[in-house]
């Protein structure tokens, strides 16, 4: 305990210190996804390669086909002990549109409001805090006593925000640098502001781009328009034929393999639902929930067909009346456990292949998706993680199921066999991807002494 | 007779001349819809407001608050006779994508090519081969015999293939100069390299944009897919529903009005389809036509609802997932006789809203739309005018209709009351608005001579 505590009176006694260093990794324009990121990404690793560096670790800037990944590790601690890997990743979205953000992106200041110290800047909440909370725990634990809280690894990806490139290459190349016990994935959020959570059930995801191409290129659509094919039709009609009129998927075999939700589940989600606010601030409005399942039981526990764009003919301004040569749509399937991307693909390829006019022909393109991740809620190093964090906020924490999912989950605990724990400490509220993104000085403290609190009771529980 | 085989002559005699003048007018880059084609227009206009005052008219280019006309008359013209009005449109279709082109669309040169002597270039077949074709038909006959063959008014318009947003009201402030006995259209097609038509059934137009709008704006479709209103999946539900299982247009009262094609008509139709060559260029794989009638009834006689354009959400290249705020599409309705621009508008817009989710929105936009004109096959200037054709290219004239939509021809007929005669030398297979647009001497050269038989026609029907 002793230790524990000397941790946290380091972590309060440095908050400025570490806070004006934030501040500082924050201003760097590491924006990934667009060419004129490049010098941001590269100046981010190098500073937080002098910062891993600077705190005792042994750590590198690791080149990649992408981005870089700063992989750091602690040489000097004990032999034979258990190892914590932390994932956090420095790479932000881009700013755009400029316009509308009130405060500068990259020029953060601690702003009083709301009864809060809050900074604004692109990365502020997403995931910059996030990363440096748990750098300056580790710092603050070996400050106060003498080494760090176990064997630790630390890696922080550069490309998180443009879809994880070269992810897969860089966690085969380096498998043995990265076993370890557990690992710590930063880049989830807190059930409420006053709430932990752990989030045990991600979702699987498959991208495809499917495009109808018809006989002609683009006609007269006053010439042609009775007679000759329409793609823009053709996809319409097999989009809304995706659905049925209970909300359900119609691909053939789509629910083969997912089990229904135990009672259990339910009964928890939905108990956690009703206490749940800031839901308030998404309208349902218009929108179809499959039938017999509650909203947030069709958010987390059920599979889902996904439109996410549509593209054909004239995109205006201006009336140019064509009947155009293709269209195409972007869509993704949500997938729950018991389903598998490849063969979720290969049907919803058939499903659109059956219903394209003989003569036409559809073309389709899709990188490769990943299956659904359920974590075990009782595995002892997330048992642990939730009493750490339950310490520090003083309510239970929530474990929860998300729609979104993180293909690193899945590489390391599916392909690397290393168990899992996804927290992290934004607020639906912290405008992550939009303008005037914010996190504040109260929460990033909270969120590193409750590391520290995770870090006591994993040694307790892992006897590390 | 002798006037006219004297002004064939004429035209034989001066075909290299007059050809050389049509490359020179092409050459000029008058694109509308583009403000770098700005000075090509006002180019175009003087040159031909040049080319008409040195043939003896009394010409000027007329402002409006788009591009200018062209307006020009035989001032010195017997007084009491018949006056004949001749339009074209001297503005061409942009040249995008340039690369698509074999040819520089604005340096036309004569090429011997499938036994004919063929020019590219820009507005080579729509329209400047046509209008150059009545203009150096009038040429041609006053400089054979001394005078005009009848009181003659031209109008050239600069703003056909951007949707003429001054033609109304350049009709408007013009009534008295542009009244006339027959207005000659000089914009439409043969019905096959070797037999000429007119036009005498144009369909109606109606433009629509339609935007969806949810409660929220972009969303993170994994968190949201399962529960929020998707713009795409309601857009694509509204418009697979606007047709039903036989091609039928399913909004309420849309064929209200409509009158069954006679079956004279339809046998008259259906007999020329059968002896259409080039249709084979278009494939009809996929269309639907309407149940009960034949793809040139469906294409000329019936009313049509087709979808031109849609927009949503991500539009690539990658993969952003995301529940869109809104989605838009474009559509045109093509009108028959018997059915009203601004009902078919109301009933469309009734549909959509009747299927848009409580909470959600829609706007719909669209400039004012233009019934169909059908014009009486048995009006003396038109029969003459058809025989005149069959006597120039030895086969029976071919009156047609078309889906297509001239908005001058309904104004003229429908608004001042002038007889109207649709007719032109393009072919299907000139890549009319494509790449590598092209006309050539032959066709210009018989076209120009059809012109001359016309004028004889015309003169002894009428008693000019």
């Amino acid at each position: 305990m002793l230790k524990i505590e000397r941790a946290l009176e380091e972590v309060d006694a440095n908050l400025e210190k570490s806070v004006a260093d934030l501040l500082e990794l924050i201003s760097i324009p590491s924006v990934s996804g667009e060419e004129a990121g490049k010098p941001g990404i590269a100046q981010a690793a190098e500073w937080l390669n002098d910062a891993l560096a600077g705190i005792g670790f042994s750590s590198r800037v690791v080149k990649t086909a992408c981005n870089p990944v700063v992989l750091a590790r602690s040489d000097g601690a004990p032999e034979g002990g258990k190892r914590l890997l932390f994932y956090g990743h420095y790479d932000v979205q881009p700013v755009a549109p400029r316009d509308a953000w009130t405060h500068d992106p990259f020029a953060p200041k601690i702003i009083e409001e709301d009864g809060l110290r809050r900074f604004y800047g692109r990365g502020a909440s997403d995931s910059k805090s996030q990363l440096w909370s748990f750098v300056e725990a580790l710092r603050a634990w070996k400050a106060a006593n003498g080494t760090f809280p176990a064997n630790i690894v630390i890696m922080l990806e550069g490309e998180e925000e443009m879809g994880s490139p070269s992810l897969s290459d860089f966690l085969e190349r380096h498998r043995e640098e990265l076993d370890c016990n557990v690992a710590f994935i930063c880049d989830s959020d807190m059930w409420s502001p006053a709430r932990p959570s752990i989030t045990t059930q991600l979702k699987g995801l498959v991208h495809e781009t499917v495009t109808i191409r018809v006989p002609n290129p683009d006609l007269h659509s006053g010439h042609y328009g009775a007679v000759a094919a329409n793609p823009i039709r053709i996809l319409s009609n097999i989009l809304s034929s995706l659905h049925d009129g209970k909300g359900r998927v119609t691909i053939g075999g789509f629910y083969d393999g997912v089990n229904e939700l135990t009672e259990r589940q339910r009964r928890r989600w939905n108990d956690l639902l009703e206490e749940m606010d800031g839901s308030a601030e998404v309208s349902l409005a218009g929108g179809v929930i499959e039938d017999g399942y509650t909203a947030v039981e069709a958010m987390w526990g059920r599979p889902t067909a996904d439109i996410n764009g549509i593209t054909g003919g004239n995109q205006g301004p201006g009336g140019r009346s064509v009947l155009p040569g293709s269209a195409t749509a972007r869509l993704t399937f949500r997938l729950v456990a018991g389903q598998s991307p490849e063969t979720i693909r290969t049907r919803f390829r058939k499903f659109v292949s059956d219903r394209v006019p003989e003569g036409c022909n559809v073309e389709f393109d899709g990188p490769a998706g990943n299956a659904a991740v359920h974590l075990s809620e009782t595995n002892p190093f997330l048992v642990a993680t939730a009493r750490g964090l339950e310490t520090e906020w003083g309510q239970p924490t929530v474990l929860k199921g998300t729609g979104g999912a993180i293909p690193l989950v899945g590489a390391l605990h599916d392909g690397l066999g290393v168990d899992c724990v996804v927290l992290g400490f934004i607020l639906e509220s912290d405008a992550i991807h939009a303008p005037d993104e914010h996190y504040d000085v109260e929460r990033f403290h909270r969120g590193t002494r409750s590391w520290i609190r995770i870090f006591g009771e994993v040694r307790e529980a892992a006897a590390v």
